[in-house]
């Protein structure tokens, strides 16, 4: 079925809803995706919302409830007797439950803590403990597990019995009596090979895993290198404790890939989808950062205002002004998005640094070149003066140049000093550059025309 | 086994190598995934590593080199025989096959293609007939398909049987004798079941699917949101081709990712990893783009020529350029890089287009305000003139909403009309909103210094 239909079907559930045709909608939303469910929901108001859900079959409830965003789950608990919020979380998958706790304002999550079990209470306090974005706070416990001597029979016994209740069975993981991880046995070779067999004897003792407080994307570097639907967690003593599934994989690199554009572009991070973010939030996310740049500005200002002589003189040199400030900046972040999104992609580690630059001194004198020659003829065909055509080629090439270097170099040393290099944003490095490319301007010109006044 | 111990075993590689201790060489590289294995060869020297590629396990050959970059593969097919070519094309998965014919040239692909066998030569060329970055370029044919009549029972012995030539035996897929896909069936339903029930029974008729024809990033799309582990993927016939596999689309979102980054930063697309980038290569990506906008700064000269009369009589105007034309800039790139990413991952449509520049615009009158405020505040310290901070004040606050309309209204006309909404890069917003601004700018200059002359 092609992904969008919800608006195809929404006047037909609009009216079993106005006939009360319970039944009717039990039965349409039975045959629904949880996925497809949210989104006939959201088109839904909010009573409607509620009844709807009641109507949903008890095993689909949590995992529906799971794939809406933090904000509108907190307003739907909101909605809820206690009674039903309770079944709902006590049904929801580990991580999915870690994730809304997550989300939630702390009064909140201590209210629903306690509608929890006890045994269940345990494990979401213990995955909370985890530090943000870490493997231990998005991974769940219910892996599958088995012992080396166990026959590939009984293997396959215990798979059957405990398999309703496991995140995935594909993958199967052999501990010790330490719990700690000795094997992985994919259910493929388990199905392929002789009930006879031993585990020991049919598993992979070459473990790819991370530990609980790596961060989420170095499990998402793990999954996506060695190819794995999932990839195991263990603590610092080597205990396996979980594992994160290529699904929940999936969603972290979007979600990092997300927030490394917008810190790029200068916003804070905004995790939720862009229709569910409120205005206030959507302002104060973005101006922090354009405030800093409005008073970075100033720096411009100065310097300008100390070049006022010449300016005075040579006042064909305005016009120029903003090509040199846009040409560094340009550059600048061309090579800052480069270094960035390499850096996040595991493609280039810090340790090569002098190589990196090295590299794009290179480039960047290249850059340099074939454009300061541009700009010395587009300066030269409208001025007609040689003086300032050379001044603004000269300059723009080593604006060029410097402005390539400085947006390798930040991002670098940002990952040197353990900051995340996303957050050399694009503003940042242009602002940087406008005041370093006017400096340059300026002092080049004067040498230039003081050599021509000679 | 933590990723990073590349290096810590490179010393005693290179030691079996000169030691010629092929046995010791040929146990170690047994042991190694795949991945590592690809890690080591990039470190040896082409002979070292045309050598350790011949002690490789036969079945592991294959998926070794499907791992390398297409630049490395073609390297590589130059220093093997050409049977040895041959060998390693035969087994190579079709979809991995694919990737490597799409980015070779053309002469290479038709000599490769006669190595084939008449079989995998007809499946290539069908693969390499559908459109570039669509889902049909990705798939592999190599999927389980089952009756719906069969017994569970039949369908274990059937995936036992053809499982080992399998791309995934997780999820089988069940047609009709015209091979249209009529459902799925997960191997965890599958072994769960009874072994005398029928499949049609246990299997899901709510299947989601992709066209051969759709983009690669809907493949995507669909896996992510059903959190499913391959997407099927149809002829126009509706009859099943091929599946995509999520480890596959796991490559697909990280790849569309870093090629919309770059492209936000006006570099052409760099498929190959960020050290296997030739020079030339290097220069042509990037310089393009920053030609063209070099071109396009001479509009902002114009414009300031044309103003040069007012710039002549007040000289302090040129000391806040910078700032506007950043500002525009930076908002422009903050509003075009949240829609530009919004658009991608499908969290907004293009027929929102309305209700986004509606939200967008009062973002932007509160966010010019609030700058407005502040760069009227530092123009009035510095200068100690009204006049003309009031000048900076208003034309910053017109610049930040007109540059916050700019960035969103582009990318979604790019999307309107069919391009792809990424070329609109930062760089391209920066430059237009530099001319726009400096227009701004000085025609509010004009009419504020005739009222206040007046």
């Amino acid at each position: 079925m092609e992904i969008q239909w919800t608006k195809i079907f929404l006047p037909e559930i609009k009216e079993l809803i106005e006939t009360k045709d319970f039944k009717g909608l039990r039965d349409f939303l039975r045959e629904r995706h949880p996925a497809d469910i949210v989104d006939i929901l959201r088109e839904l108001n909010p009573t409607e919302r509620v009844m709807s859900f009641r109507l949903l079959d008890k095993n689909k409830i949590s995992e529906v409830f799971a794939l809406f965003e933090p904000i509108e789950q907190e307003e739907l608990l909101k909605q809820f007797t206690e009674q039903h919020a309770r079944e709902i979380l006590i049904q929801m998958q580990p991580d999915d439950r870690t994730q809304l706790f997550d989300e939630l304002p702390a009064y909140v999550v201590e209210r629903l803590l306690k509608l929890l079990p006890s045994l269940e209470r345990k494990e979401a306090n213990e995955l909370l403990n985890y530090p943000h974005n870490s493997a231990g706070r998005i991974m769940t416990p219910e892996y599958v597990d088995l012992q080396m001597d166990m026959t590939v029979g009984k293997a396959l016994e215990h798979i059957r019995k405990t398999g309703p209740n496991r995140e995935t069975i594909y993958i199967c993981y052999i501990v010790d009596e330490t719990k700690k991880l000795r094997g992985v046995a994919s259910l493929k070779n388990i199905i392929l090979a002789n009930t006879d067999q031993l585990i020991k004897d049919i598993m992979n003792e070459n473990v790819f895993y991370v530990h609980t407080t790596d961060d989420q994307e170095k499990a998402a570097q793990v999954v996506q290198k060695y190819d794995i639907l999932a990839v195991p967690v263990v603590d610092n003593e080597d205990r396996l404790v979980g594992i994160v599934t290529v699904d929940d994989i999936l969603d972290v690199v979007q979600e990092e890939a997300t927030e490394d554009f917008q810190r790029m572009a200068g916003i804070q991070t905004i995790e939720e989808e862009y229709f569910r973010v409120g205005f206030t939030k959507r302002v104060s996310n973005r101006i922090s950062w354009l405030v800093i740049l409005v008073i970075a500005a100033t720096i411009s200002q100065t310097i300008l205002r100390s070049y006022s002589g010449i300016l005075n003189s040579i006042i064909a040199l305005t016009y120029f002004i903003p090509m040199l400030t846009g040409s560094g900046g340009n550059t600048g972040s061309q090579s800052s998005t480069l270094i960035i999104r390499a850096l996040a992609t595991g493609e280039i580690k810090t340790t090569e640094w002098w190589r990196i630059i090295l590299r794009e001194f290179k480039v960047g004198v290249a850059l340099g070149l074939i454009m300061g020659i541009i700009a010395f003829t587009i300066a030269a065909i409208s001025l007609r003066q040689i003086t300032l055509a050379l001044t603004v080629g000269i300059s723009l090439s080593t604006v060029v140049c410097v402005g390539n270097i400085v947006g390798i170099a930040i991002p670098l040393f940002f990952r040197f000093v353990k900051l995340d290099p996303a957050f050399v944003s694009a503003p940042l490095i242009a602002t940087l550059l406008d005041a370093t490319g006017l400096l340059i301007y300026f002092e080049i010109a004067r040498r230039i025309f003081t050599i021509a006044a000679s």
